[in-house]
């Protein structure tokens, strides 16, 4: 399945914060055929570092999707029946209007002038997307991490354009550990001179912050359990410690890449942007019980947290699930075991796969 | 109890890697009296921003010790009745030889030719100083996290100069998670353009790298809950969220204060330094088992754990007391029930205070 992905253009974006972007890209790439009722579209929500690029083989890239897992033909989003849609988020840096972007005011890239941006906001864009494709009503949205969060914010917006919600691995709102960690990511970032209060496009950007971002990012999406036995304490292409400040441990050298690599694909502007709207991402608003939010949701639910995932514990999925249970809505609930902390989610297949399937074949009998 | 660190010099000092430190100054504090057999002497063992400075208040800063609360007349460590003892670590900055001294044969700081530390070589000039105090044999050593790997190298290396051991939130080696926290920390450190390869005495310290660095384990010192109670979602002096990359939330208020503040108190090489030597740490020395490790220990050990301490979980204690257990070592163990994380063992007074009391008063009683 080679794809390609397509870009669309809106004259204008309406922002929480009160300001406007205009005009407004989205990139997005589809799977599947849309069937003639429209009926069988599902909207895939990327987190923190992904992009519209969820599945098939990039015609520009030859990579595969970051959810090609569990998108395509025969897969728990199966798109020998479902039209499968994933757009790359605002404020992103991946063909979609971010920090990056050129402002057509100033014809210069937007970087720190760029309006601050919330998780609804994201979705407001998604909805315009859904808009452009003649889609009235959504069979299903899912996301994890952060696109779980959109996946809530979809169901407690649109309530009319959503049958059913797979929000996994996510949270109702961030804790104080959750900014906590973002705002360790974005301290990185900023104390880099490199960084250059966010105008260093026509320089170098700022690598060793936003690598250091990464790193940190890189340690609380896997668990104790999954590190362990990923690396242990084996040594790097050594037989003894090297006494000296060069990689010892094969952890190092796991980070250090992935934090260089990361450098290569992702807009740091983009990372300070995205992860405050996810700092910002209340469901209630700052007030009110999130059952109350809930209120006027019509989908059906079905949330999926993983056993050893500390960056956004069950407990955090059951307070979703208890508020939705809370004011008698369809929700079902599945605590998975897995050793792969956050990042089970990406990674364990088999049991997704088997839970999103049989949910999205209910849903699509009864809602369709 | 108005204390003076006192400063002492020895020689020269053999380390692990091979070379030889000469000479090497180490900042000690005593409180309480050492009676006249010398049979009760408690060495207390510091964690990674800790100094000799443990308990009273400093005659210089006006400050209460890192462990004011533990250490003291009527305290847990009760100075009415032991002679307590504590040193700045090897290569630390706060009155002991570290990359901050001066090297007598350049006259200039050592920077990053100070050699590679361990654990083992700041428990053997930790001898030097109970030597020098002429201490045949100690009633106690004590100290959490890496105070305690330092109390499990003291009980295995000496094993006829330690009546018994209180290890406290610590491990027998170093998780490929603990190591990868560290190293975040130093890549943090070692980003920062003002650490020069290490070589900014004369210039300026590598203050935002240091700050990061401190912002990832002040993180890691808490706990989720912990965190929750003490900041919540809580907004920063203003009623909305700002819509900027100011200070949005009190989490992130509290890191960045945290950050700036440790900068004003230690040194950026140390750091370095002394987190390596944390990962370095391996009882078993990378081969072996724990319960070989302990077969020549006499000690009697009192270990500490803390329900919420995820940094150092408490399975990371259970290790060695299933080892010791294995060579029918005299061992207690206490998982304490707290919500604060690592940070635990500086703030849980109360029970850790009747553990310890009793603890050393059955060994001192027993064994003196």
């Amino acid at each position: 399945m080679i794809v390609t992905t397509r870009q669309t253009r809106f004259d204008s974006l309406s922002l929480d914060c009160g300001e406007t972007l205009a005009p407004v890209d989205v990139a997005f790439e589809t799977y599947g055929t849309l069937n003639e009722s429209k009926s069988n579209a599902i909207l895939i929500l990327h987190a923190l570092s992904g992009d519209a690029h969820a599945a098939g083989i990039s015609h520009e890239t030859g990579k595969p999707g970051w959810w090609d897992n569990m998108i395509g033909p025969g897969k728990g989003f199966d798109t020998e029946k479902y039209f499968v849609i994933c757009s790359n988020v605002l404020g992103g840096c991946r063909g979609t209007t971010g920090p990056s972007s050129i402002n057509p005011s100033t014809g210069c890239p937007y970087a720190m002038s760029f309006p601050v941006i919330t998780i609804p906001d994201m979705v407001r864009l998604q909805k315009m997307v859904v808009d452009h494709l003649g889609i009235e009503r959504l069979l299903a949205v899912s996301g994890g991490s952060m696109g779980g969060m959109q996946a809530l914010e979809w169901a407690v917006s649109y309530p009319d354009r959503v049958a059913a919600a797979i929000p996994i691995a996510t949270t109702a709102r961030h804790s104080a550990q959750q900014i906590a960690f973002n705002e360790v990511g974005r301290q990185a970032i900023m104390a880099d001179p490199d960084w250059n209060e966010g105008n260093y496009y026509a320089t170098k950007p700022p690598a060793r912050g936003l690598a250091v971002a990464r790193m940190v990012g890189h340690i609380t999406y896997m668990s104790d359990e999954s590190m362990r036995e990923k690396f242990g304490r084996r040594l790097r292409e050594k037989e003894a410690y090297g006494f000296d400040f060069s990689i010892d441990f094969e952890v190092e050298s796991y980070l250090r890449y992935r934090g260089s690599q990361f450098v290569e694909r992702f807009d740091a502007n983009s990372y300070l942007y995205i992860t405050k709207a996810m700092d910002y991402f209340d469901l209630t608003n700052g007030g009110g019980s999130l059952g109350h939010v809930f209120e006027k949701t019509t989908a059906r639910f079905l949330v999926i947290s993983f056993t050893s995932d500390w960056l956004y514990p069950s407990y955090q999925s059951l307070e979703i699930v208890n508020a939705l249970r809370s004011r008698n809505k369809d929700v079902a609930y599945c605590e998975l075991p897995s050793n792969y902390g956050h990042d089970a989610f990406l990674v364990e297949v088999g049991e997704q796969t088997e839970l999103v399937r049989g949910f999205l074949a209910r849903t699509y009998k009864e809602r369709t």
